[in-house]
């Protein structure tokens, strides 16, 4: 019997693997008004680190009074640093954010830009230019603190926006050239608000890696319209293996009207694992961590269906057989 | 600018079209405990039919006793019938119920068989190659009545089962002929209980049409996990064209634990639209008649996302320009 993934990565090893960023921590909390306790944060680190998880988003550096959600960010940070292979990353909006992010010893820091003008105004206030030469401040401070943390440039609203409409996709491919030219040690792709099909995934993410190569590192999809999976299914026969979601599919964007929350955790990495791609996550371990959200977050709208649906019959993979070595 | 499909669908001409089945005539309320009044599913009929749906399964000739929801099969089939260009296909478990839809001048008639024989048992009651012989009747009694009607051979739970667990590919390629070597005109495959996921989409379905070619000619899927619109999207790649499908994703199965719903219209209506795949359909129209089912179906769990994130803006494709003709 062929191999699960032959049809959709032929080109591929025979031995897939991807990787199941959590940002829910960050773009989940951020969207829901309630602050979860830090106790739980880190509750949530610890469990989803030990459910396999090994890069998570762990908060942003914002002021506090424009994300109070968000105000204990060093401490889950500092927790987070301490749980052995993770990659322990957090978002900074700019150079004062990227100043904390390099303090606390951040392994990663995501900086957001938005492709459209209009949301970047809104969402930035910055144009996606002045985030670009944000960038490059970050990139001195980092060189000049000797640290390791690496820069990643996030280009959100890359398939459209609901302030703006259209985005131009030779936009989108300047602006990603443009933040490695500005230091950024590579880039990623959001569907800020669940405008991309997965036509237009198959042919922005090809043309950016046709662009910028393994430099693209990551896929960030919302599931506003359903699409999330099919998306991120095209993304990965586009070469991507890294891909941001939420547990629970908490998430969305305060500037960005009617997106609702990211591709869910659970089920993406129940996706990949049928389709015969390891993420090194556990399952039951992940959908008993996603137990404890509709606790911690009474009240809030919850997304994902594997939670429901359960682990189908005859364990996770329906085709056990090993991949050739 | 490339056309969107490019990505996906390399091989195939420059104006793509996907038709949708409408399934939850069937499929739907054959799972829900309430009896929809005959009124209203004719109603339902005909604004699908002017939203432009062309195809649609009214209802199923079985004993009334057992699926009282559609008792009313006949007469909701001999209003669709009445609408011009509308495909009126019913689903028929037998002789009897074939022998039904004869009579009352049904366009097409779909016979279920299941790959899995611990479900074809529990849900029909015969193994399947009985059903593959009652096919063989089922196209002399066609034959001898001088109709038209077309039989397509349906083959469910082809990626797995929640009764037996795993589905042996080879079984359903094997049972896709037999069903043709029977005298079915045509035949589809569907992901009853939600086990399929885009690579075992790709793979059966690349399999089943290298063996039976364009009679392979229909995609069911449900979307017990999530994965319902990706399994679309794997399929049209690898060449399917036709897609059942449930307006706000109501279905499942009685005889599969955890089954749910089926893949929501509105939802693969949107995708396919949004991927440059011309549906016929008018997605307001199709929201609009969306908009009734909860009055229909008062307490009924529904599903979807479009409905509540509505089109996006700009209109429903983000790259209007025309494909090339």
């Amino acid at each position: 019997m062929t191999p699960s993934t032959e049809a959709s990565a032929p080109e591929r090893g025979p031995a897939p693997r991807a990787q199941v960023r959590e940002v829910g921590l960050r773009d989940g909390l951020q969207s829901i008004a309630a602050v979860l306790p830090t106790e739980r944060k880190i509750a949530w680190v610890a469990a989803a680190h030990a459910a396999g998880q090994r890069e998570i988003e762990v908060g942003s550096f914002v002021p506090a009074r424009l994300l109070p959600q968000l105000a204990d960010t060093a401490e889950v940070l500092a927790f987070a640093r301490t749980l052995p292979g993770l990659v322990a990353s957090v978002l900074v909006p700019n150079l004062k954010g990227a100043e904390r992010a390099l303090e606390c010893g951040a392994h990663l820091m995501v900086v957001p830009l938005s492709a459209s003008h209009a949301h970047s105004l809104a969402n930035l206030r910055k144009t996606p230019d002045e985030v670009v030469a944000e960038v490059a401040r970050i990139r001195a401070a980092r060189d000049a603190s000797g640290s390791r943390t690496l820069i990643e440039g996030g280009v959100g609203t890359a398939f459209g926006c609901t302030l703006q409409g259209d985005v131009d996709e030779a936009e989108v491919l300047r602006l990603l050239q443009a933040l490695l030219d500005a230091g950024a040690d590579r880039v990623s792709l959001a569907d800020t608000v669940g405008y991309a099909d997965p036509a237009s995934v198959a042919r922005l993410f090809g043309k950016a890696r046709d662009r910028v190569g393994d430099r693209l590192a990551c896929a960030h999809f919302h599931d506003t319209r359903g699409m999330g999976l099919a998306n991120a299914c095209a993304a990965w026969q586009a070469g991507v293996t890294r891909f941001d979601a939420s547990l629970a599919g908490i998430g969305g964007c305060p500037h960005a009207p009617g997106a609702s929350g990211n591709v869910a955790t659970e089920d993406l990495a129940f996706m990949l694992e049928r389709m015969g791609i390891a993420t090194g996550l556990d399952l039951p371990a992940l959908l008993a961590l996603r137990g404890r959200v509709p606790e911690w977050l009474a009240g809030e709208t919850l997304h994902g269906t594997l939670w429901r649906a359960g682990l189908p019959r005859g364990g996770l993979v329906a085709r056990p057989e090993p991949l050739p070595a």
